[in-house]
């Protein structure tokens, strides 16, 4: 068995000058995402190609060898899919960042993994068309990652997440082939939906480096308004009352008040004092004016101070929004959360949260996209607090417990990545997970994919 | 090795009473659906499961003795994805026509696979919900057939295909186990997409016992415009026009003159004197009426006529089109055609299509979802026709391939069944048909689903 570094030097032969690294430095650097760490392991290298031909090398040769691959984007997830292991290659798509083509006729273009979600977005703007999917990380994180965990964001209760704005991928095979899943127009149904069975599949399966999306109508106008309520919980029935009007609002953000005072400290807002919890509704298009004067009407009963923000102000709650989670990465002493519940629970997981979070002694605060029933809850305790990392598994665990308990997922855009296998077996059968494992057997014989995520 | 008799005397003894059937005229008529017949075969036996224990047992017993089973709901596809097969036994679903639950706020439906499309639209619309997908066949289909052809209908551009309403789905695997896949929340990325895997899979990997649904919102308005064109070329540029506005219509027909005369001869309509060509379209939500304003402006230049259709013509005017594929069943002298082109191609598709049919004489029309670039050509020859079916096939051959060179798709709703197989190849790679055979077999290593057929 030829050595590391003889296997590695076939490896940088076979690329172009410049796509690999050995750098102490970059090795740091692309050893974790922004999950919660673990299991803290360096990889071997880190290789940046260029081309589907390179990413085909790079994979043969890690066949070859079976030398594991982390493949990577942006590194924005958030539950650790991207943390390398130990004596693996991180394999960055990032300089894989041409935006191929747009058809503005046909809604469609195609991509290389690595543009950024927002550079993509500014690119068919003119067109009037924008990429739908829209996770906070939106400025930094890549297709191809957002690809790698169906990412979703805030628009997706009107516009659905990632899987819904693909039509096609380009995937290599873990033998180093290349295949095209999918199809360019809007529907298609030959074959197996290969395209939805690599989207989400968090790099176990294939590597994603094309990808081509639908892409839907820029609205032409936006209403937004910040309705704030006295706690959380009326709030929460505020969403109900907005879906029993049976509206449709493109963004549907829930706020607590410990989220309100938290980026009111780090951003120089004043939202804590206009109320306890803040309800973020924005509605688009052409009824947007029409479909706003629904909301008003549907959340009048509950006592909610409505604010109908002019663009600039609202622009500025959507940001202060996305940075709610804080500080990018998480920490031992502070981990965001991801669940997801049917929506007429809302009320029902919040109380219990809090519950939960006074028993177990962690602080909590909660952000939503209320309009999926996809919750945030970020828990944390203080740095000096003795036995405060096990109180806030705890929390961690029965949060996702409740969650469960009401038909709930253990993740409703993150991913499961390497954190949160450790509540997969709650939500899925051992049937359905070992069924899971086969077909990751199937694509990936050798496990040279990304082994130790996802299922 | 029992003989037959012996098998289906085990089979039998284990279901309830008045649950399966091998009466002449019962065998006859599930012996096909409504595509395209090549090789007319009787099945051994239908089977009527009214509950999953009964289908598990179905399945269990023909993983015993290898017998082929070939699922179907209410038989109306039209690629003969449910033809039997010699010596199969086909499993209907259509007595598991239970809707299990209507949750209102959650927007959520869960439903047995034999439930009727319409069936359950009725049940939801008094809570101001719907189920999107409207497959022409809606009022007789299953819930069950449209997850296995992933169907679309006229709504799709709008509201999306079967796979953009189901959260979840419960299957009967080869060994009779049954798992649960998805969830019921509308986002959640636990595990691969076998929600997705299973829909459009035609019955070949896993017997649909239960969906779970999302519900969208029931349009409290909708108008229908009615824009009658010199011929097909112009109307089409129509549906350019208005995609160019950035206007999202939740129908967009497209019936060439050939389809207003075929319907005006059975329907007692007088369609064909109003126009070469009919653009219907019809807006819907709070937004309708600009929306429709917005269409009428982009049409202006194309000297369409526009008819603003009173809801009661407008309903006549879409169950004519949806009957504008004339008789059900295709014929060996008449075949339907399911093509899709990305949209600015609907043009050039037409005036090849046109081309082709004059020179190949046969006969022609068509209807497009236009919307979707999903276009549905009808072929046909006179019956004493001599040469006339090789022709018919040559034309159906060329009429895919001009799609396949446009970027398109050989099927964009109907699914592959039996009839497009011969096609498929046409638009996959080897490696791509290889790797879905594989999966095949991962699923069902006996090849007990529905085989010939898909993939």
């Amino acid at each position: 068995m030829p050595d590391r570094d003889t296997v590695l030097a076939e490896l940088f032969s076979a690329l172009s000058v410049g796509s690999f690294s050995t750098a102490a430095d970059v090795l740091n650097q692309y050893a974790v995402d922004q999950g919660p760490v673990l299991d803290l392991q360096q990889p071997m290298a880190v290789v940046f190609p260029r081309s589907v031909a390179e990413v085909q090398t790079v994979v043969k040769w890690a066949a070859r060898h079976q030398v594991v691959l982390i493949p990577r984007g942006a590194g924005t997830g958030v539950s650790g899919g991207a943390h390398a292991t130990a004596g693996s290659v991180v394999l960055s798509l990032e300089r894989m960042n041409r935006i191929l083509e747009i058809h503005p006729e046909d809604e469609v273009a195609v991509v290389e993994p690595g543009v950024v979600n927002a550079d993509l977005n500014a690119a068919v703007e003119p067109f009037g068309l924008m990429y739908a999917p829209d996770p906070a990380s939106y400025r930094l994180s890549t297709i191809g990652g957002n690809v790698a965990t169906n990412a979703g964001g805030l628009r997706c209760a009107k516009y659905g997440v990632t899987r819904d704005s693909l039509l096609a991928l380009d995937v290599v095979l873990a033998d180093g082939s290349l295949i095209h899943t999918g199809h360019r127009t809007f529907k298609g149904v030959a074959g197996f939906d290969l395209t939805g069975l690599f989207t989400g599949s968090e790099g176990v399966l294939g590597i994603v480096v094309g990808a081509t999306v639908r892409l839907k109508y820029l609205p032409v106008q936006t209403r937004t308004l910040a309705v704030f309520f006295e706690d959380f919980r009326t709030a929460a029935a505020g969403v109900l009352a907005v879906g029993r009007a049976r509206v449709q609002p493109a963004i549907m953000e829930l706020l607590d008040g410990a989220s309100l005072a938290d980026i009111d400290a780090r951003m120089d807002s004043a939202l804590r004092s206009r109320g306890g919890a803040l309800l973020l509704i924005q509605t688009d298009g052409l009824a947007a004016d029409l479909e706003a004067a629904e909301v008003v009407r549907a959340v009048a009963g509950l006592g909610g101070r409505v604010f109908d923000e002019d663009p600039e102000e609202a622009a500025r709650l959507l940001e202060l929004r996305r940075h709610s989670r804080g500080m990018d990465a998480d920490l031992e002493t502070r981990v965001g959360e991801d669940v997801a519940v049917p929506r007429s629970r809302l009320v029902d997981y919040i109380a219990a949260t809090e519950e939960l979070a006074l028993r177990q002694q962690v602080n909590v605060r909660v952000v939503a996209h209320a309009g999926d029933g996809n919750l945030h809850p970020t828990f944390w305790i203080a740095e000096a607090d003795p036995n405060g990392i096990r109180r806030l598994n705890d929390a961690l665990d029965e949060s996702v417990e409740i969650a469960l308990s009401m038909g709930g997922t253990i993740t409703g855009e993150h991913g499961v990545g390497q954190f949160k296998l450790r509540w997969l077996g709650l939500e899925q059968s051992p049937e359905l997970i070992g069924l899971q494992r086969r077909i990751k057997e199937l694509f990936d014989p050798q496990g040279i994919f990304n082994p130790g995520k996802a299922v």
